[in-house]
């Protein structure tokens, strides 16, 4: 190695040994007389110092002209530092030094590499190598790293084996647009990339592997939104011969395993909740039970008072934020402002303050609406107590049409959440949302879709419901969600030919294209298979989880934008007009 | 769990426990009174037994009538066999069954399960899942598995850090053809799938990452050989601040750390040779070492006494075959007809048999010789002391232009290697070919090529005569090579934008050609990039090395055929028109 030392490790014990370090020249402190260099490298960073009386005037003179971001070589002497500084683990000790040697120069870069840049997101991507130095995205891959690692050391010592399963495979209609990959020796068809490894890993199932995994890229072709990327990672887990029980208690396992290492954090008991009582109370598949602030429906007590919003309504439905009984006229109407927002598209919103004694000159509790035309306290008194709520909380209710309303009061819980501090990120809550339906109804184009795959299992009893009653039947299906993000989800499979061929007929396959599509799957569930399911997890998205980010981009060492571009390759890219000849294809010219 | 135990783990001391096993049915056999049922699993297989006298009759009915290949879940009590089977580890009891469950049906496999299976090649590739099946191809992929695991464990330990590089990059036209992906986001422009990360892997170096790998699918567009795949996983990795020592050493410790965990096997002593000696030793830059037979030139004793085949060659050059004086005549002609088969194409073979003394009549060793014509005893002798040869030898010599000559004789090494079974598949030899020439010339483009890749860094000695003398440029480059095969390469790599675009301008790119493609890298370079190095390995080849087979396809879970196609999910395939219409491409019609 060309040094001794990483610029992490000296210490005060090291005072007085001869060594060599690497690094890029983080600073230079210039005071005349003195000239210190802070050197750094991933493991850390070490200061230099060159001193007029011991240091030869060369050396001073070599020091002094060191731009940022040089990357050089430096020996010397370790000595203890007469100021030292506690912020840093080398903060103890200082290189005197006696040999320095540019090893590279560089340019003044576009922006500074210090933990808060001020460079602009384009920017940083243009130049990601230069990002990827500050000590945050560092952080962020390197707690990447660690995740692999202990996902592979949990499921290898759980005898799973990791299999890589092909890249190129077969384009499929069904789900998401596939990438595809013209064939040059097979001209004028095509290679597609997965969007997931499903079928193969239900094959290995077929095959005995009985406990699969794979950490793996996968693929989408979709409008990208900010938490999406057209390249994706996903822990892909399978497992043969088991009951819904034997995948949730391993994958509660792996998840333990790495809140334990990682974060070195007890995440406790794992919830569990039905998707009806999901959307029922928290108004969405994946509630971020952090907090409580569940919904309460108050059709009962609230319709048939004369307020013919409330009357007309699906569902009358609200929430109770605990202690907000004093939000001002300008809180409440910034609340109502935000439900409106077409994103979530109320048309407006009812509060009830239930204020303490004392207040407002009442001598006891009493409750103040934008509903008081048409309730008095009595009736505000049982909307309060079939919420549970005490003096000093305040109500929040939406109407409408169930589901409009489930996810507009969804966004307001959240937003409450947020605004409360309810929302930690260094608390976790795990959760299984259990029994989906298997299918949803798409009214665009009025026909049942898989709502998690075709090869999900239907849940036994409800198998006879297929075909007269498809939207009654429920799933063996399950996801993950930490803090309300869905981080894996997964099913029992369909192992029996004649289900799974009802079963895309339900999805409006043809014999023919089910056999074109999935022949090889279906014949293979001719020959032995066992009963399986599995899971996968979005790993992009469990990275971020862990490292307290919204954002997967944070977490990738290369993302792409939100046009699929890559930046700082400017990729896609045109290719030559014989590359696409030997292809067999050519431009559509429009 | 539907099972309480796997079908590898029940022993003598399990003996009265209630167990529930699920698994295949490899075997039934049925003696009438006694049913006997082979259960496999991934674990292993344990034998059920149903008996007249004790179990119930629809039970044996049941038993009896199971096929080859169901999956069943039978409950029941372990207990002592009464014959004891020694070959397997479960063999010293079986089931006593009370209760069995079909979980599912099997037609007859299309071939046997078996260690032995009577299925061809084409058929076993059609029903992968069920050649997945059979012990030897499980036992491939779980060595690929274990390696994975260890390789992962050994690199983490010596800080390197696992990032995921991007799969959707850039198509670059440099090596061999890249596969493209039309980007529907961005029509008119592709993606292309990686032909390996360099480029990736050096920007993440020029970030202060220090130390990298991953584990990576790569792709090339090539027809296809026997040992190729269009994707194909790499062992990848790069370091900074390393002098070439430093990289050697630290990959020689990952393949001493595979061999001892994986196959208990300390290498021992691994060897270095120049390219310059593996060519004029053994004709070849991946040398089997297992075994010497050096190649030994001839010119100075065998040109000039009148035999125009060596006196216009320009070299003749031999090896020794220990012990085979005593070959026949047909197996003489044998190998004469082996050298001159059109791959080899060498024009004849020249034999001198080392007789001992007391053989053919002669009282003193003598030779006997296919140029006796030409040479005398003592122009023979002095041949056979050139090559260290013993009385009892066979010397084997061929002559003609020296690429061409040292090519045909390193495929008749090896193949007398094969035939003097000194090519054992359990001995391992490892060994560093270092100092390969920086590029090669390419007689039909009548330019210079990269040997390894463009991003190689020449020796700084030889830096001057980059331009002025290419040819002899040597480069920091390296292969290990075992037994024979090149199971990684590597090199230091350019650091300096300058160099790199010298080096770019040798190999014929225009400056614009040279930005439009690694515009990206060269900018890095003047941002502080520091001197790094690294390594790839080709993974499936390393793997069918460990576990002794020739063929990477038997490594491989899902493999592509030799047209690049994938058998099973009948792979690549048409799209519609309507996908590619959306993606701004059509076919060529021809």
């Amino acid at each position: 190695m060309l040094r001794t030392h990483t610029c992490g490790e000296l210490r005060l014990n090291d005072v007085n040994q001869e060594i060599v370090l690497c690094g890029w020249v983080q600073r230079v402190r210039n005071k005349g007389s003195v000239v210190w260099v802070d050197l750094r490298d991933r493991y850390g960073i070490t200061q230099l110092i060159f001193e007029e009386a011991e240091t030869a005037s060369e050396l001073m003179d070599q020091a002094s002209k060191l731009g940022r971001e040089f990357v050089v070589k430096a020996s010397g002497m370790v000595v203890e530092r007469v100021s030292k500084n506690d912020k840093i683990p080398t903060g103890d000790i200082e290189i005197k030094v006696t040999g320095l040697e540019i090893l590279n120069r560089s340019e003044v870069p576009p922006f500074t590499i210090e933990d808060d840049t001020d460079g602009g997101d384009d920017l940083r991507m243009k130049y990601r190598y230069l990002d990827l130095r500050r000590g945050p995205v560092r952080n962020n891959l390197t707690l990447r790293h660690k995740m692999m690692q202990e996902t592979r050391a949990y499921l290898d010592g759980q005898s799973f084996t990791e299999v890589e399963t092909p890249v190129l495979i077969k384009s499929t209609p069904e789900g998401a647009r596939d990438f595809v990959v013209p064939s040059r020796m097979n001209e004028g068809e095509f290679y597609a990339l997965p969007q997931s490894p499903q079928t193969f890993k239900q094959l290995l199932m077929v095959s005995g592997f009985d406990r699969y995994f794979q950490i793996v890229k996968c693929f989408r072709d979709e409008d990208l939104r900010a938490d999406r990327q057209p390249e994706f990672t996903q822990i892909d887990c399978e497992m043969s011969f088991v009951e819904r029980e034997d995948v949730l208690h391993t994958f509660e396992g792996l998840i333990r395993h790495l809140f334990r290492t990682i974060k070195n954090v007890d995440i406790g008991e794992i919830d569990r909740m039905s998707y009806e009582d999901a959307i029922r109370l928290y108004g969405t598949d994946k509630p971020d039970t952090r907090f409580e602030m569940q919904f309460v429906a108050l059709n009962d007590v609230a319709q048939g008072k004369g307020f013919n919003v409330f009357d007309s309504a699906e569902l009358v439905v609200g929430i109770c934020a605990k202690g907000c009984a004093g939000y001002s006229r300008k809180q409440l109407d910034a609340l109502t402002d935000y439900v409106k927002r077409p994103q979530i598209g109320a048309k407006g919103l009812v509060y009830v303050k239930y204020q303490p004694a004392g207040e407002a000159g009442n001598s006891d509790a009493s409750f103040k609406s934008s509903v008081d035309k048409f309730y008095d306290q009595n009736d505000l008194k049982a909307w309060a107590d079939k919420m549970n709520a005490e003096p000093g909380d305040l109500l929040l209710v939406l109407s409408g049409e169930k589901d409009h309303t489930r996810k507009a009061l969804n966004e307001l819980r959240l937003h409450m959440g947020n605004s409360l501090g309810l929302r930690n990120k260094d608390e976790y809550k795990v959760l299984w949302v259990l029994d989906f339906p298997l299918f949803e109804w798409d009214e665009e184009t009025e026909r049942y879709h898989a709502m998690h795959h075709p090869f999900t299992s239907p849940k036994p009893e409800d198998l006879d419901k297929l075909e007269s009653d498809p939207g009654s039947v429920k799933a063996n299906a399950y996801d993950m969600v930490i803090n309300g993000v869905e981080a894996g989800g997964g099913s029992l499979r369909i192992h029996d030919r004649t289900v799974q061929q009802r079963m895309f007929r339900q999805l409006g396959f043809s014999e023919e294209e089910a056999q074109a599509q999935f022949g090889f799957l279906m014949e293979a569930f001719e020959y032995g298979a066992p009963p399986h399911g599995g899971i996968a997890y979005g790993f992009d998205r469990l990275c971020a989880l862990f490292g307290g980010s919204d954002s997967i981009r944070d977490f990738i060492a290369f993302p792409k934008n939100n046009s699929g571009r890559d930046v700082m390759i400017d990729s896609p890219a045109k290719v030559s007009h014989e590359q696409l000849d030997e292809l067999g294809i050519r431009l559509v010219d429009r």
